[in-house]
């Protein structure tokens, strides 16, 4: 069986969860505190960070777009209409498009932000980074995500999922991302109807329920979090 | 003919610049000023970054590694055994990985800060970031940089080119990150003398040459630049 190593809040491995979900993969999940470098992590994945993937065919394959890529080209073509990444060059590139800008841009300027201040620091030693969050911090997190979710808006005004007429890896790596700042209840979804409402369509998915499970110690996730009809 | 939106100094455009000149892609080259924010080229990759390829089959393709997975699947059947992305998929994971590596973490720990702080600040109003360069910026970026070149050393002690027997997409990256910081001096050669002579040979391929010849105006190369015998 495959093993995934990953953290229940770190965003990048979410995308995957819901990815290999919708594939039908199953996989045993391993939490992997990456602020503690252990050494036999850092062997399948030299960076550092969450998830990497191990099958018995490979040995490591480390980041979630990299695994996305592997799964398609070991999967892709016997899912057939159920593919998260286009047989077509021009779709693949506008779903990798929309998977870079959720996993760098959204990542980097909101969930990744968030999650590190509000969450990660918690559980890490002081003297590797953790303590209090850092109000500065969130604030510009909580100021950027609006004008993402007006993209979301503006693009499923035009297209039925955000990379097209069907559900791609576009729509898990932003949902995943989406869902680690709606536990923490810092995702405005007044801004944007139309955002929410396809939030509301990926959220509905059978491949969404294992996300809803995950609790952070002393933390309770926001009413919303796992309500369909939030 | 294809269309590459770039900046001179920019290292991912630079990593593409290297990819078509080894596959013998022609490319009028239009130098994209990104802190303009020109709205036509925010049309063409609405995260505002070089670089933009624009061929006839599509009208737009942005961010180099997506470039990169669309160059292989449009090409890479064709260049045989020249191809940049090898045929098997755990090759492609490890090729992949190497890319994400140069890309990601090579550009925000070195070359992205080296290049922002001493190139385009130079040239950006001060309205929007423009000045004189941060030394602590580039005192940071300038210590991280050795970890990095012992990578490259650790790895071509083991393998031929950075991810296996075959030149791929993981020595043109990281040779395009390398090549800007070398325009400003800042890479420590005597670091690691197997790691230079990995940079040698990939420099002295014919696809370097246009790199030589871009100029910052008001700043010269370092004299090792375009010395193939540094």
């Amino acid at each position: 069986m495959a093993i995934l190593y990953h953290h229940p809040f770190c965003p990048h491995s979410r995308f995957i969860r819901l990815s290999i979900a919708e594939m039908g993969i199953e996989a045993d999940l391993i939490e992997e505190k990456v602020w503690e470098r252990r050494e036999a992590f850092l062997a399948l994945n030299p960076a550092g960070t969450t998830p990497v993937l191990v099958e018995e065919q490979i040995a490591s394959v480390p980041g979630s777009r990299i695994i996305a890529e592997w799964l398609d080209e070991t999967r892709g073509l016997a899912l057939n209409d159920r593919r998260l990444l286009p047989e077509n060059p021009s779709a693949r590139v506008e779903v990798r498009r929309l998977v870079a800008w959720f996993t760098e841009k959204f990542g980097a300027e909101v969930s990744e932000p968030l999650v590190h201040e509000k969450i990660y620091k918690r559980f890490m030693p002081g003297d590797v980074g953790g303590g209090p969050p850092d109000p500065a911090v969130f604030r510009a997190a909580k100021s950027n995500i609006r004008y993402h979710l007006k993209y979301i808006g503006y693009l499923i005004r035009q297209r039925k999922w955000l990379a097209g007429e069907a559900l791609s890896y576009a729509d898990l790596a932003a949902a995943a991302h989406l869902s680690c700042v709606d536990y923490l209840g810092d995702v405005p979804w007044d801004e944007d109807a139309v955002a929410r409402d396809w939030y509301a369509r990926v959220k509905s998915r059978p491949s969404f329920r294992t996300l809803f499970e995950d609790r952070v110690l002393g933390m309770a996730p926001s009413p919303v979090y796992a309500d369909l009809d939030f």
